[in-house]
Order: structure tokens, then sequence, then C-alpha cells
């Protein structure tokens, strides 16, 4: 029998969730971050790349699966409080669905003292043509 | 009154939290991950320090307060789902309060096919010296 005291040691939460941070392991940008349970993070160990857990779609999701996209885990991090993780990973084309290399490109910004959101990175791929 | 559009566009979950994630604007190191709510996100925006909402206190966290390791903000970044930010900071002194440079200092290791947890990052400070 397996010992599981490494993933019993995660403070899963209410719903057997944590949050896992995918950090490019090269530039260190920050990918995305996305939701994982005990069942994502044996599958990623197991695959050798990222898997989260769809919490809109409620099942394992396999980053990449359908864009190609995937991320090749590199190093993972688990921080003080044992509540929150980081995928250090080699990413395979861009991180997020929108085309662009990362998720965060959403800058606050300010215009005579009232903030807004402004999308600041790139479009570095039509996303008709990620997801066919 | 002021326009609330770039608060209102957040996707503030159940409880009314997103999580931030905290990287060093410099090294791009991952600090810390927390929680915000709106009022911890309005308040970093005015004092330019960050500001978290503790869970478990069930207060404002207003980094560094007890320590003077506080995180000046230099770029505050949105996701592409609106539910989860980045703080780019200047750190002053450590994130994490077991005296390390930062809170994910747990790396995944295997012995045999038997994953396991171990601390590699170093303690730099001692944590009764952080706080008095």
């Amino acid at each position: 029998m397996k010992n599981t005291d490494w993933l019993d040691a995660i403070k899963w939460d209410e719903k057997g969730l944590i949050p896992a941070i995918a950090q490019d392991a090269h530039t260190r940008e920050i990918l995305m971050l996305a939701w994982i349970n005990r069942e994502a993070l044996l599958e990623t160990l197991a695959c050798g790349n990222a898997v989260y857990w769809s919490r809109s779609r409620g099942k394992l999701w396999r980053k990449g699966e359908e864009s190609g996209h995937v991320q090749k885990i590199v190093d993972i991090r688990l921080d003080c409080d044992n509540d929150a993780l980081v995928y250090l990973v080699e990413q395979t084309g861009l991180a997020c669905h929108t085309g662009r290399r990362s998720c965060f490109f959403q800058q606050l910004k300010e215009d005579g003292g009232e903030p807004y959101w402004e999308a600041v990175e790139p479009v570095l791929k039509n996303p008709s043509e990620i997801y066919r």
C-alpha cells in the first residue's frame, strides 16, 4: 500500500481543492492559477505534465489535451501553510486560452484617480487556431 | 461617487475572496499566496503596500505590520477569468513567517517511488527575531 502522508499533509479545502500556480521554470513568469484535488496531483505525478481540476466542468483537466499546450513539470513546491502549490513547468506554446503567454495579462491602471484593467500583453496566436 | 467597475469586474468567490500571488518584481520569485477581499484590495491601492484578508483571523492583514517585512506594490495583474491576482512587489526582508525568503520552500521529492516534502530553502532569520 502506498504511503499517502505527503498527500495528507496538504490542507485541502472544504471542497477538497487547493490553488496551484503554474510558473515558467525558465523565465519565472507566472502563467496561470488553477485548482487541483488529490486526483489531479496524483495524475500530474503519474504523467509528468500539469493536470488540474476544472471547477466549471467538474472533472480532471489535462492542460494541453486539446491545444497541445502542455506544461511539463520541472519542480513542485508547497507553501508553509500546506495549502497552495507552485508547479514549475516547461510550457509548450501558450498558457492562456486567449492566445497569450500568461493568463495574467490585465494590468491595473489609473486615469484621473479611477482604476481600470487594461490588457497589456500581446495575443500571440488566434484562439480559433488553438482550439479546433 | 467612485466608479467601482474595476472591482465589480473581479469574480469574488462565495466568501467574497480571491487568491492573490505575491511575486518579487525583480527576481520574479513567487513569495506567497494569500487571499484578498474588496476591502483588502482597496486598502492595498490606498497605501501602496500589499494588504490581504486573513481567513484565520477574519480581518485585514497588513503584511509587514508586525515584522516590518512590507511588500511595496509595483504592478497588479488580473487573470483571464478575473478570479486571481498577481501583486508584483518589492519585498522588504522576508515574505515567510518561518524566516525564509519565500513561503514555497517545500519541494516534492521521491525516495524509492514514495513522494515526500523536503524544506529546501534556507532560514535566513530566526522567526523569534522577526516577531517580538
